[in-house]
């Protein structure tokens, strides 16, 4: 491959725990060059100098986000909630595709978004030209579009634990709940007594319970699966490990519905994504076999006792629940295979 | 206190970890003195040989059974089901107390022991004489008594959970789902696979979804709560920290009943309770806060959006979960404040 | 024992980890009453809104530092250095007793103090009243003191190891090396970068290589024992896990010295004392053996190729390191039994 | 390339952990295929049933030696030493390259290898055909042999620490001290007491103190750098992680020798070396930096106050210290370049 030909990208908030898994990832991609590294807190630093891990294989200097844009063609924006907006609308006006790894264009219902997250859409007409990018269940939606809102990670997990089963009707629409554990990761890289290694460490608790952001995320996909409005009780809390999400999400078989013929559907909904693996009866997912890597493992049981179908799904929060699949929605808008520069083969500890 | 008056303990099982757990909260208990040590695996071994950490506090050989029993006026039994029930009867025939950590006699029903455990009740007259051994829920059945059946570590950390909105009828019957997570003490002794530490630090999974045999214990305690037979749907996962069992504890409120009223309720239930700590609103249970001692703290927190009560607790498996409540229990038949020796504070890191 | 006899124990910095590790032994210790706890960023808060484990066990709230000496007759002052020098002088004029766990009355030679810590002896008389309170090595000269500097926690754990041998010249005095780890909780309560879990899990390195605070402090010691001027290098270490320090030290054996000899008199040297346990040739100190207690475990280790005595010692930095050596120092200065309050069997797991 | 001129290799000791983690960084490599697994224990069982992060990655089933042999072109064993020498005789008779991550070649002296390891040289021509395996220091060595005695995980980290120094007489040769620390996947697959969670999280010890099998292979490393004799004390330690090794090397700068020049020295030395870093004066080596990858961390500091020379490496036992470095001298001996398949970028957390 032409070096001069490979895709120039960038990164804002490079310095970020979802920035600096996209660096990991993209240094490594054979299509791409990183052109610009972007940090408020870092400017003018080494990314290597934050992030020793990286000494030798990227010691770019952090730059500021217009110089970024400029000498980007498709810019990744890992930063928080209500700074994107305006990011989105300068690529848009020089061109630039977006993959934003932030909040404001997940949800696509203003008024969602002003009451979890207090904020206004700035440019109704740029949210329309985002696209959720969700590939194994809006692959379509997303080919050709500049602007993708690259999902949050529990709504990761938990979507792709429980979009085909609603979508076919095999469960009952009310009474879900999903129960969900996340890395340390997940909380950034700000330090906190919450992520403080002591209080941390032997430390186990759920966190924000009915009332975390991403639970209106989750009911919109959920929703677009059943075809009508979609309620859930989410509960997320801090998992004493660096990485990985585990979702274990309750619903109750549809009346007649055979665990069987749920496992076959999921077999068959499944059988071409390279990034979902669906375990064979009598495994169960575990974050451990998926830790940085793109998969999201799921794995089916039957609570017979209760007429139940619970659904286990285990991803990366920082590959498959932000950067990885931000990758992976960037090659899909550059019309790439879209497993280009994710094939990293999970360790076994 | 004379020390020839004080009551003599001994602990079959005693190397395992329920076992050095008893060692560690009796060796410092006023009313007792350690007797004698039982351990098939390390006869005639000191139990400090086999935990460093008792080095100097309690450097008694392990003996045999028999032998044990001879020598104590109280014992304890920390093996595994199937075992007790003849250490049971020859208590009985003895004229000693016994207080049974293991299963063999949790379950009132013949044939879900059966079903759950593959055994039978040997002697249905003894079955007859103990008694489930949770004591904020059961203390006055529980005194007098020479048989005590002491409750399972899940049981434990969701009984006390859920019994009070069950008892007053705040919560609906059907659909209850308890989502728990314990640490890796409660795999006790024998390393494994699953135990091994690469491959279980830095994992989390659930394991025998819809299967454990702490199902139908729970579903006992849960029923007498309601009056009615309960089921659950339970989950338990494997938590990579040494102690401490969060219960996640999904409820639907019963139509009319306010989130206020439900708090004021288990206030006022475990107003009382020395070991009970409820959590004040907007507050929630961690496994951090309670490690290495007798408290389970509870916090109640409401899903307005779903019409949910969900309740959590935390108990430091090991001690409320198991060799704590067995000591709580033994206060109680010996008729000494129920907090004796158990006034263990838990650190803070 | 009659509640009103108690005496009066106020704690300076009440709401850092030694501080709350004090509120945790003192909380239990039969002969004190905590009269008052203070914080400069809680004050009026409850320590126990700080620390949830401490609900219901101490909900006293903070108050500032004039009206906590007020109120005491023993003050503990667990702060940065630099504080306690003010705080001492207050005490003395107002004939309070102070056990100071910072670092400004550790080292008898204001050189140093002004080249390490870059402060001065604001009052030489008061210095001159202190005392380093290392009661195992000190014992006589802390009975009747006023004023006590509770040695840091690396100190403790090395000179425990390394004073015998050095005092009884069995070992050279020169080339000693001193490689120690230590757990989380001894970088203190603020997060930062280092403390922060995704980046200090899963992580180990050395810091401060030959330039820590604690190397005079160590060498003071050393040098007493030997009664010549003591050199060390000393390499402490971040361990990912809450508490513990373990020291490993390289000493040569001089000349003609049995390993047999050296483990005779550290066997004599320590056999009266209750917090330290030699342990037998053929087994190792561990951190796992001594957490929450105060113990300091040391094993004796010879590698005959080189000629090599290895001193292995283990305590909890935050008990004998900190909090409970400060008990112990409190018992010695107030006439109790040295082991009052500090009887805490550590868990095996 | 085409597939069909890929190197078939296969791995001995697949489901070993060192095994499981050549077939994730074969699985990725471009130049060969993964014609054979071979395991004792799971003989027939597909390696992704062993460890299920292999899932869609690896799912060829274990087969018996002499078919592994047979089917491959380069043949790798991870078995316990003693087990080596026949597969080697096997090998050579068959015509293939073999690499070896036993120790049964790593030490020239027959005496020394009875001493530590207990057994013979079976074949003294084998012997003599064999390559110590550790390409920074004996690149050249390597290049055209058959069969290369893969290092150990210590005496990697060692070596590439302290090789240098004592090459260019930087440093005393006597009096050298290695404190070393190591991740707990180095104890293997086979679960223990030791390796047991509940024990060894939260735990912190040396073990083998003067007793490591790798102390003669360290010394014979160091004994080529200094053209004579080098005797070490070596200590590790288990660490509660499941990665890394880090090490701590304690020398003597000689006399008139500046901390620059050695310094410059160590850059001039390893200035060509892909998969050493040598850090930046004042940057500290880390576990965290280097965890996955094939990189080999170092930094230097003075300890002015004792002249001493303190290196300290840090090094994934799994890769650089097992498989990855097995990859790179597969790529010497097969022309390839060396780092093909092994750029694996450390991830920061």
């Amino acid at each position: 491959m032409n070096e001069n030909k490979k895709i120039k990208v960038g990164i804002i908030g490079a310095t970020g725990f979802a920035g600096v898994e996209l660096v990991r990832i993209l240094a490594a991609h054979p299509a791409v060059e990183i052109a610009a590294l972007g940090s408020v807190s870092f400017e003018g630093k080494a990314i290597s100098e934050v992030y020793p891990s990286l000494l030798n294989i990227c010691d770019k200097p952090c730059v500021d986000t217009e110089e970024l844009i400029e000498s980007s063609d498709l810019i990744f924006a890992g930063v928080a909630h209500g700074m994107s907006q305006e990011f989105a609308a300068a690529c848009r006006a020089g061109g630039k595709l977006f993959v934003d790894l932030g909040a404001d264009f997940r949800l696509e219902d203003e008024e969602e978004y002003k009451q979890w997250y207090g904020g206004s859409f700035l440019d109704a007409d740029l949210h329309g030209e985002a696209v959720y990018g969700l590939p194994e269940l809006f692959r379509e939606d997303i080919r050709g579009k500049k602007l993708v809102a690259n999902p949050g990670c529990y709504p990761t997990g938990a979507a792709l634990a429980l979009y085909p089963a609603l979508k076919a009707g095999l469960v009952e629409k009310e009474g879900i709940i999903i129960d969900a554990k996340s890395g340390v990761t997940g909380a950034g890289r700000s330090p906190s007594q919450t992520t403080h290694f002591p209080l941390c460490n032997e430390a186990f608790a759920p966190y924000k319970i009915g009332a975390h952001r991403h639970t209106p995320e989750i009911e919109q996909t959920l929703s677009h699966a059943a075809g009508e409005e979609i309620f859930i009780s989410f509960v997320p809390h801090l998992l004493p490990v660096n990485r990985g999400i585990l979702t274990t999400a309750y619903t109750k078989l549809m009346p007649g519905v055979k665990f069987s013929d749920v496992f076959d559907f999921y077999a068959d909904f499944y059988k071409d994504e390279k990034f979902v693996r669906l375990k064979a009866p009598g495994q169960t997912a575990n974050i451990r076999d998926i830790k940085y890597s793109n998969f999201c493992d799921i794995s089916l049981h039957e609570d017979k006792r209760t007429g139940r179908l619970i659904i286990v799904s285990a991803i990366d929060n920082m590959v498959k629940g932000a950067a990885g699949q931000a990758v992976q929605n960037m090659n899909i808008i550059l019309d790439l295979p879209e497993d280009t520069g994710l094939n990293i083969i999970p360790p076994a500890f």
